[in-house]
């Protein structure tokens, strides 16, 4: 039983994901489909582009990857299927699938351009529906990629913003918030090892104009209402206030910064 | 593997959903279970009513439709289960399958009656749980449907309120408003062509005291935040804002109407 | 087909959900994955704990439940597989399994130890991913429980407020509020028969400063907008407004208390 995997800002009150596995199983009736997310905030590329990179190696091999969070739809922007050494990517070539590639092994890169394996009539509004989803679903059914277009050699790149080292300090920022309101970093513990290991008590983190001393290993190691710092399971350093919600308490937003420096 | 599909307004907070799949699978273990929608507003009929219509031709041949949107449940309303050429659909008798059904071709419909395949003891709020799943699992079980009940020759239906057409102007309304905020209108591209077929950029669209000029094919066309008329994936002219809200950025809702007419 | 059921309070804007998904199907792919619920509020182990009672009698037998609402997740709390003699529940022990085990037979009761069948690195923020559903997919797959680590002889235990009977009044209080805005007791129909049973009609029920007469059989006995007092799906009783929120409108809380007399 082979899996299909879907990620959209489709949001669940509307008929959209569901007209999207119908259509899947209208093709393939044997396949998991799973729900990675559809509540991306509406177009956020950016917050898609990381879903799919924190979680994408975590799905059995072959898996393809339907990923459906495309402002672009209809105008000229390309339609992509991405296979890499173990995945199928399949979308709209705006960036969506770059955190994901940076670190995967591209077999090939085919632009979708014949209409012989979408849905018809084909509409400018819902690719997702008939264009993505049979491709998805013919993958499946092991229809040799090369027919469904034409091999192209790049895609779509989003700006992937490092932490910086300058000065003994590590200047980095906030990429995400989680449900529960953890601030997740863009400073990996492999960043951090390599430019600025220390024991992790003698850490100083600054965010939002207030100092948290230390790492962490994990959240009930501070009190109730206390701010913490720990590498999150995605491997970033995460700040969460335990058992309540850091973004709203510590009033920080995506984009803001963080630094970490160490003790004398 | 044949494919169930619930359609409710249950949401995802509590049991409800859940249970409904934990006695199907009782049931019948190979099945392809899909949520088309559980964010139906509560009690909301035409709502349902439209995802309905707006979905079901897209899923396999032979699915079961399972729809619990059933303000009147426990009441005298009729069970029913319709069986057309293609699908099978189970729900109260409210009108929720009445958009559907228009275009369908009816072979039974079955008033849900024999209380051998209900789930004991029958609960009178719960009916998706003690009624219609177990009557969808049985039905795809191969369970003759002439065991279920009695057969009726009529259904509950909605009102359909179709556009006007009066002095080179077609009248509609807006009878949806999706997750992105688009609108989606009663007239439907046939209807347009039928009455006031003229070039794409010939039409004026009055909506919420705005004009918007022309029909569009993709929302790129038109500029970040500007409005934009284009034919939707149902069929239906919609009107959105590109990269916003349409309903908050025009203040408009449901039964709100709109107008087209054609320049001089 | 074997079922895997997933409780948690992860919601559906992140990765979480669709990931442990993906580490059940890369150990096991054929079998049905059920989302029961993901809108636990945060860290809410009451609200799961109900959950899962008023579901799991409607899974198939041998389903695996993995409940993660873990507030504690890397601390010392314990991890746990219970099997019961119809089922496996897999999670922390925090007593989210302990109303759902009051009316269980438990088998054996295992902590959780060996890392063998662990995801590697483990996280100490995401034991849902790295632990929980790595054990609930090799349950499927037929390992010998003892493998999984030791058999241990207790688990946690909520407190379970049971309503009072005094001086001919039943004294209970209300536990969940579902998404229809409905207010369930912890007074069953069971108790209510054993200690106060007259004719239905007969019933006083005294919540937030008002009376309500009788108990009903279903919603629309009432008019829209009034208030009715039934017995629920899950054999509790409720009280309701018909076709609006009674905890709004009653202005009722969880933890709120509920009286029943009888009328002279």
């Amino acid at each position: 039983m082979k899996t299909i995997v879907l990620l959209t800002d489709f949001g669940n009150q509307d008929h959209f994901v569901g007209v999207m596995k119908g259509v899947i199983y209208s093709i393939t009736p044997y396949v998991n489909i799973i729900d990675l997310c559809h509540e991306i905030p509406i177009g956020n590329i950016t917050k898609a582009a990381l879903v799919l990179k924190n979680s994408f190696k975590y799905f059995p091999k072959e898996s393809v990857f339907v990923v459906v969070v495309d402002p672009g739809v209809g105008s000229d922007r390309k339609k992509l299927l991405i296979k890499t050494d173990k995945y199928y990517f399949v979308g709209p070539d705006n960036g969506v699938f770059s955190y994901t590639l940076e670190n995967s092994k591209i077999i090939k890169i085919i632009e979708l351009t014949n209409d012989k394996y979408w849905l018809k009539p084909i509409s400018n509004t819902f690719h997702g529906r008939d264009i993505f989803s049979p491709i998805a679903a013919y993958i499946i059914n092991g229809i040799n990629i090369m027919n469904f277009g034409n091999e192209i050699n790049s895609y779509k790149r989003l700006p992937f913003i490092n932490p910086e080292f300058n000065k003994n300090e590590i200047l980095g920022k906030i990429i995400d918030i989680d449900k529960f309101g953890n601030l997740i970093s863009n400073i990996s513990i492999d960043f951090l090892n390599k430019y600025l290991k220390v024991n992790k008590d003698k850490y100083l983190i600054e965010i939002s104009n207030k100092i948290i001393y230390g790492i962490k290993d994990f959240y009930s190691e501070v009190k109730q209402g206390e701010p913490i710092v720990l590498v999150g399971s995605t491997g970033m350093l995460e700040v969460s206030i335990y058992m309540n919600n850091a973004s709203i308490i510590l009033d920080t937003k995506i984009n803001d910064p963080i630094k970490i420096k160490t003790m004398l």
